[in-house]
């Protein structure tokens, strides 16, 4: 099995890896700002107004989920913004080899 | 103590609450789809949006707590509409005297 978890991470990869997650939880919270203005420029009645309710409350979980800086975490973390667009491989140069190869496989489990 | 619970409600004054309790429904959702635009306007950063998020997940909460179509509820809720706004004294004309004094009781209380 691909060790993952008890991976170490070095101060400037650390340094990295947050300032990646940085951009990229800047980048989805705009898009869903852009989202839910696009929703309120549709929203006349009280079911509009309760399906925003679900929609925040469903994406407030994800992305408080999503976003786990934790070590361990980090690697499925990175495979999963990618996956999503949210990271580009090229932004995550500066890791070492060994962890890149480690998120490749995990965004093509 | 006075007695709310278990008063007779006639079908003329069952059919009158229903009508006022939809008017009062309607105004307040109108009331509360005008405040989300207003924030939504307003609405730049994530903080923001999850201040919108708790802002509907109370309103959503109270709205429908507050509109308990159940007899035994009827006047409390006439009462606490008539505190807030949502409905005057004058659109319950043709409850009993009874009841319209009860109801004034509770505005007071």
């Amino acid at each position: 099995m691909m060790q993952v978890i008890d991976i170490e991470w070095t101060d400037t990869e650390q340094q990295l890896a947050k300032s990646v997650f940085e951009k990229a939880y800047d980048r989805e919270v705009k898009a869903l700002i852009a989202q839910v203005h696009q929703k309120i420029s549709q929203l006349n009645d009280v079911q509009d107004m309760w399906q925003l309710h679900d929609f925040l409350s469903i994406q407030r979980h994800t992305i408080d989920g999503k976003y786990d800086g934790r070590d361990s975490a980090l690697l499925f973390v990175f495979a999963q913004l990618l996956q999503e667009g949210w990271v580009t491989m090229d932004e995550l140069t500066g890791l070492s080899t060994d962890k890149i190869k480690k998120i490749g496989a995990l965004t093509r489990m």
